[in-house]
């Protein structure tokens, strides 16, 4: 069971959109240039970005997508849940109520022991993503990058935003 | 994301066998139309069970498949992982180190912050998988099942093993 990558390319350029100034936006393509991955690829998760009110997209010269709101209240769990879905990893098809031991389904307990365990599981897993805000993920990316590559992206960013005027 | 049904399936199959005396086996075929799946796509799950060291298989008249061990030494998470395979829901490439910004990768810290956040939720998941235990299962699933299902269960057992002699 496997994440797509867009998971990942959807949050790093949520942490990169954070700790840029408030004003400032950037296009699809050149947060696909900053992060080296394919464009048409990751436009897809920055819709899915945009879709579930996490980012917004404005228009003209200085357009480009910002954050809609601020770093601290945006979650991981909420960039996962957008680029993959809110399913749950684990779909109980209640295979207990099936066979030839099979009764009337009312008389079933809510949950399968199985399902309730599983979900569980799950559970953890969110709380754990839900702990974790962007604006965390922005302070230890700032935190632990290379001296030289922050002196690159200062001076990438540079560029990038005076070609803009 | 989402776990293939054979999970599912081969947990409820650990269950039943945890439920089962020791000394009986059951043939795939049996295993499948307890639980009313399909015995082909069944037959494959198993075999990543047995694969993981987790059932054994004998034949003879009375052959068939039971635990390998007992089952409070085998855990919701050894059967997740022996059908779904041991690998990480996120899949980090590193694309901290791509783009305009990219230095050497010896000046990196060891991992990037996002990958160790979404790892430490993967962490939490397969905690409480690996707490429970198929033995609690089977006692939740012996506790809740409805006393006609029960009956029904037995009576269904005892023809089936009173038809191999």
């Amino acid at each position: 069971m496997r994440l797509g990558e867009g998971v990942e390319w959807a949050v790093h350029c949520a942490v990169l959109l954070a700790a840029l100034p408030d004003d400032v936006c950037l296009p699809a393509s050149r947060l696909a240039q900053f992060h080296g991955v394919p464009g048409p690829y990751l436009a897809k998760s920055l819709q899915a970005l945009t879709g579930a009110g996490l980012l917004e997209s404005r228009g003209g010269r200085k357009g480009g997508y910002r954050l809609s709101r601020a770093a601290d209240q945006i979650t991981l769990l909420d960039v996962v849940l957008a680029v993959e879905g809110d399913e749950t990893f684990f779909r109980c098809t209640e295979i207990r109520r099936r066979g030839p031991s099979a009764v009337a389904p009312r008389a079933y307990s809510p949950v399968c022991g199985v399902a309730g365990a599983m979900w569980r599981a799950e559970r953890a897993w969110r709380d754990v993503l839900s702990g974790v805000t962007i604006a965390e993920l922005a302070g230890i990316a700032l935190r632990d990058a290379p001296a030289a590559a922050q002196t690159k992206a200062v001076a990438w960013f540079g560029e990038v935003l005076s070609a803009r005027g």
